[in-house]
C-alpha cells in the first residue's frame, strides 16, 4: 500500500489544509488561488473561459468574488460571519446591504434540523439570490431582533477559471483524469480528489508513460460542460478516464461504471477491485452525480467512469461543515491513491499482442524460457502464463482478457508477454 | 382495475350468456350467427372464403351445419339431445340416421371416466365420421337396447366466416389482437376470449391510436392459415400482436412469448408482469398452442405472444362441459382485460426519442424543468426521470428499455419524456 | 452400453497386452511395432518424416531406439534392468558406459519418495544426457559400491513415425480422432486411448459415414506439429474433432471444451454428458495437455476438443509403473467408447433442414404423420417433436438446437425429422 506516512503523504496533507480555508465556488479569486497553490506541485495551466461564452445549452455566468459577509444584531455583534466559514454565505450570493426583522431574514437563512449544530453547504449559481447558513442550534436561539445585514460581494463579467495539464506519453491517445474544484471548506467533497489527482499527476510527470495524460480541474459541471464545448476536436484522443469524487471518507472503495458498462477502464476497475482483498464496490453509471454526467453524455460517450468511497449524499456529513479535515482518513485517501495508481499501470500495460508463431505452439525449451522469468516464483504459472499468452495473443485479446480467461493474475501474465516479448515471440499490435 | 361491475361489465357478460348456447364450429351459422352479435359492439367485417379454396398447404373445408340430432331408445325416449346440449353430437358429425345396437353405438360414444359427469368436447373435422358426447354416469346406464340414430347435419360446398375490423391508428403499422371463435358451448375457451377481444377493440375505436389495430376473430388453425395466406401483402406492417385463449379461469395470468423471444411485445408483457403485484407466469414460445403457431412459423416469424390464464390442457375443466357460466370468474376477466389494456397502452407510448443536445446536459433549470411535472410527485425523481431520458436518447433506446435500465416505472419515464418535449429537448424517431 | 465381455472387448485387451511392453518414444521402432500391429486391425498408414525436418518452430529430432540398458553393482549383479521394464531407463537416454561410484551415479537416478514402491517415467527429448528409474525404496538400499553402466542405445538420423487412416464418407468434410502413440509401458496414459481410437476407427469402417473421419496415432506433441506443418491444406476441412488421453481410469468421463468454447464439437458433448446419467465434468479449453494445444493453437484454432477420464497429472498412479494393466477399468473404457460413439453418432446426425412449407404449418394429418413414427412411443411427444423440427428449421438451427430449444431427446427430435423428410416436408442443407 502506498505509504502517505512519508513527505509526500506530509505534502498531500499540509496541501489540504492549506486548501481548506478558501472560499472557492464555481468562479472567482478562489478557484484561482487554488490551482496557483497546485501549481507549486505540478505544472498546471491555468485557463480563464470569460463570461457570457456559450457552452452547448449553456453560457459561463458572472464572475462571483466576495470579501465579507455578515450578520449583525441590534447590539452590534456579529452573529453570522463569514470571516469565521465561508460556508456561512450561500454560495454566489448577491450583494445585498440592509437591516431586517427576524421574520424577514429567516427566508435568508438555511440549517439542518437534523444535525442542529452543523452547518449546511448551499449554492445559488444560476438563480440571483442571497442567504446564510448556520446551525439549526443559532437559528433558534436568534432573538427577535432587527439585524443588519452585509454581503461584499460582486458578480460581474469576468470570466470561469480551471486548471489543466498534460503529461506527453508515447502515444497521443489519452487518459482523462478529472476532478471538480469548486467546493469552498469541504474536505472529502473535494479536497481529497484534488489531493488524489495532483498526486497522480505528480506521480505520472516522474516516469515515461505509453499513454498521453490530461488533468483536469474543473468548476463542477459548467467547467467539463465548457472545456467539452471549447475543445470537441480533442475528445477522440480520450480512450480511458475516471472523474475523482470523494475519496477520503472511511467507506469502502466505490467505482461507478462508464455509460457503456463494458469498457477498458470499466473492466479494469472490475479486475482491480475482485482481485484485491477487502471491501469496495461497482455500481452502474447512473446520469447523476458528478462530471461523467457530462463526458458520458449521449453525443459524447467517452468510457470515462467515477470514483469514490461512500456515494455522494449517503453519509450525513454531506455537503455539510461536518465533512471537515477530522473527516477525512489518510489510510482512505491512500487506498483510493493505491487503487487509481494500479488501474493506470494495468492501463499502461494492457496491450494487445500477436503471437509471431500462431501455428503450433513455438518450442519455449530452446529458448531457455522455462527458467527465464523470476526467480521465486512458480516455473510451472509461468510456463502456463507463456502458453496462455501465446494461445490469446490472436488480436483480440489485450492481457486483461488474458488474464481474466485463464484465471491467472494480471501481473502473471505481464510478465509471461515481456518475456516473450524479448524472445521476439510476441509483437504488439497498434502504438 | 377495470371494473366490470358498471354497465360494460354488463353488456359484457350479457354477451358472454348470448353466445354460450350458439353451436358454433370451425364452419357454418352458428359461426356467423356469433359474428352478427359481435357487430351489435363493434363494427366487424363478416368475410367469407369459400370450399376449396387453397390456403398453403390446406384448403377450406366444406361448410358444416347441424339442425338436430339425437339417440332414441326403443321406448322413443330421446335419452342424448342435440337441443339439451351442443357438446353432445362430435362437432362436424356427418349426416347420419338408422338403429344400432349399444355394442354397435358404444363405438360412436366418448365419455370422461375421470369425470362420470361432465360431457367432453370432441371434433372431427377432416376425418368423415360421427359420434355423441354423453356423461361416463349415462353411458354406463345405457340399456343393452336397439336405438335410434339421428344426425340431421349438413356438410356442403359453402364457406368458411371470419370476422375483422381495422381500426386506423396515426401509423399504418399494425397490432394484431386476435382469438378463435370455434368453439361451441364453452365458455373459457373461449367465450373469454371473445369478450376480451370485443371489449378492446371497443375502447381503442373510441380513442385516437399511434398504431392501427387488426382485429381477427378467425376459426382456430384454418383461419388463421386462411387469413395468413389471403393476406400476405398486410404481414409486413404488423409490427405486435397477441392471441387470445382462455383468459376468464380463476388462474393466474399467463403470458407466452412470441417464436423471437426478445420482440417488443415480449419486452412489455415481461415489463408489465414483473412491475404488476399479483402471481403471473412467463412461458417460452412452444410450437404448439393457438393460432400463434400460424403467426410464428418460420416463414412469417411475426412478434405474436399470446395471453391466457391457466394454459389449455391443465384445468380439468379444459374442453368439456364444465367449462361453463359458473366456471368463468368475472375478476378473472377484468383482469386479463386490465393486463392487455396496459400492455398496448405501453406500446403506444413506448417511443424512441433523439436528444436535440445530445453533447452535456440540457439546461433544464432555465426551463423550469425540475418544476413542470406532476404536483404531488418526487421531484427529484422527476429530474432523475428526465435524466435518464436525456441519456440514453441516443436512438438506440425506446422508453421502456430506459425504463428497465434506470429501474423506474415506465410511467415516470414516460412522463418525463413528455415534459421534455414539451420544452423541444427531444424529437420522436419514426411515425 | 458398449459391452466389452465379447469378441470384440477381448480382441481389445489382447491389443492392450500385446502393446505394453513395447518400449515407445517419440521415434524409433516402438512406435513402428505398434502401429504395425494396429494395422492387423485397421488399415492404417505408417507414415515417416525424416530428421531435420523443419515443422513450424520446431525440427523433427534423431530417431531414438535402444536394445539394452542395466546397472551392475560391483558383484555383477543386474540391479536395475531394462529387460524389466522399459520405464527403468530414461526415455531418449543418450548411449552410455563406464562405471560410477553411487554418489556420482545418483544424480542419474530418479525415484518417487512419496511412492516408494513405483518407477516414475521420465524423458529427456531435447537435452542430450541419460538415467535410470527406479523405486524410492531400491534407491536407499543401494550400497556405497561402484557400479558399471550400460546404455545400449541410439541416437541418430532416422524419422519420426505415425499412423494414418481416412475412411472417406458422402462429403470431404472431416471430423479427426487423435491420440499420441509415444508412452513406452503405461496403460491409461495411453493404451486406452489407442484401444478407443482403433475400436472407433474400427466401426466407423464398417458402414456408411457422412463425415470423412482422418484417425492420427501421432508422437505427442512434435507428432501434431509435424502433421499441422505437413498437412496445412487439410486443415480447413477439418469440421470437428476430438484428442483422446487417459479413458480407461476408474475416475468419471471429461470433457476438455475446444479453444472456441462454442463449437458444435462442444455443444454435442455438453447435450451428451447432460442428456446421460453418471458423474461427468465438463472443463474449459486450457492451452494444457495434449495435442489440442497444437489444434487449437490461434493459428488453426481447429474445433477439437479432448476426452479423459481423470484429467493427467490428478491421479497419483499417472506417469508412473503404477499406471499398469490393473490400473485399467473396461467398464470405464467401455463407458469412454460409448460416448465418444455417442457424440459421432449426433455429429452424423445433426443436419440442418428446411422446412419446405415455412408459411403456417403443413396439414401433418392428412399424411397420416401422426402416427407414422415409432409403435411404442409417446404421439402426442411425436408431434411436438414433428411441430418443433418444422417450427425451426429455418436454416439457422440444426437438430441439437431443435433439441436444446425444445428439451426434447436428440432422439426425438431425430425421428421426427426424419419422418418429415420421408414425407417431403423438410429438405436438408449443405451435404
Amino acid at each position: 500500500m502506498i505509504d502517505l506516512s512519508d513527505a509526500t503523504g506530509t505534502q498531500l496533507f499540509e496541501l489540504i489544509g492549506r486548501l481548506y480555508p478558501i472560499c472557492r465556488s464555481i468562479t472567482g479569486e478562489g478557484v484561482r488561488q487554488t490551482l496557483r497553490i497546485l501549481q507549486e506541485l505540478i505544472p498546471l495551466e491555468i485557463r480563464e473561459v470569460p463570461t457570457g461564452t456559450r457552452v452547448f445549452d449553456w453560457e459561463v455566468p458572472k464572475e462571483w468574488n466576495i470579501h465579507d459577509a455578515f450578520v449583525k444584531d441590534s447590539r452590534g455583534r456579529k452573529i453570522i460571519n463569514f470571516a469565521n466559514s465561508n460556508l456561512q454565505v450561500v454560495n454566489y450570493s448577491v450583494p445585498f446591504r440592509g437591516k431586517l426583522k427576524l421574520e424577514e431574514l429567516k427566508s435568508h437563512l438555511f440549517t439542518l434540523p437534523d444535525h442542529p449544530d452543523w452547518i449546511p453547504y448551499r449554492t445559488s449559481y444560476y438563480n440571483e439570490s442571497w442567504g446564510f447558513c448556520l446551525s439549526h442550534r443559532q437559528l433558534l436561539s436568534l432573538a427577535d431582533d432587527e439585524y443588519e445585514i452585509c454581503i461584499d460581494s460582486t458578480l460581474e463579467v469576468g470570466s470561469l477559471s480551471y486548471g489543466e495539464l498534460v503529461i506527453p506519453g508515447a502515444t497521443n491517445r489519452e487518459i482523462l483524469l478529472t476532478t471538480h474544484i469548486c467546493h469552498p471548506s469541504l474536505c472529502n467533497d473535494n479536497l481529497s480528489g484534488i489531493a488524489l489527482v495532483t498526486w497522480l499527476a505528480k506521480q505520472l510527470s516522474l516516469r515515461p508513460n505509453r499513454y498521453t495524460y490530461r488533468i483536469l480541474l474543473l468548476p463542477g459541471t459548467i467547467g467539463s460542460i465548457a472545456w467539452l464545448a471549447l475543445n470537441e476536436a480533442k475528445v477522440p484522443l480520450i480512450q480511458h478516464g475516471f472523474v475523482v469524487a470523494g475519496v477520503g471518507d472511511r467507506g469502502s472503495f466505490t467505482y461507478k461504471k462508464s455509460r457503456r458498462g463494458n469498457a477498458e477502464i470499466d473492466a479494469v476497475f472490475d479486475y482491480l477491485l475482485k482481485s484485491t482483498s477487502g471491501n469496495s464496490d461497482i455500481v452502474e453509471f447512473s446520469p447523476y452525480g458528478y462530471d461523467e454526467r457530462q463526458f458520458c453524455s449521449p453525443g459524447f460517450n467517452i468510457p470515462v467512469g467515477c470514483v469514490m468511497r461512500t456515494p455522494h449524499g449517503q453519509y450525513p456529513e454531506y455537503h455539510t461543515s461536518a465533512d471537515n479535515l477530522e473527516f477525512l482518513s489518510m489510510d482512505s485517501l491512500a487506498d483510493s491513491i493505491e487503487k487509481c495508481a494500479s488501474v493506470l499501470d494495468i492501463l499502461e500495460n494492457n496491450r494487445i499482442y500477436l503471437n509471431r508463431n500462431p501455428k503450433c505452439e513455438p518450442r519455449l525449451g530452446k529458448r531457455g524460457l522455462y527458467r527465464t522469468i523470476g526467480g521465486n516464483t512458480d516455473e510451472k504459472k509461468n510456463e502456463l502464463a507463456m502458453l496462455w499468452v501465446l494461445n490469446l495473443s490472436d488480436g483480440n485479446h489485450n492481457l486483461l482478457d488474458i488474464a481474466q480467461r485463464s484465471g491467472l493474475l494480471f501481473s502473471e501474465i505481464q510478465l509471461a508477454a515481456a518475456a516473450l516479448l524479448q524472445h521476439d515471440l510476441l509483437k504488439a499490435v497498434g502504438d
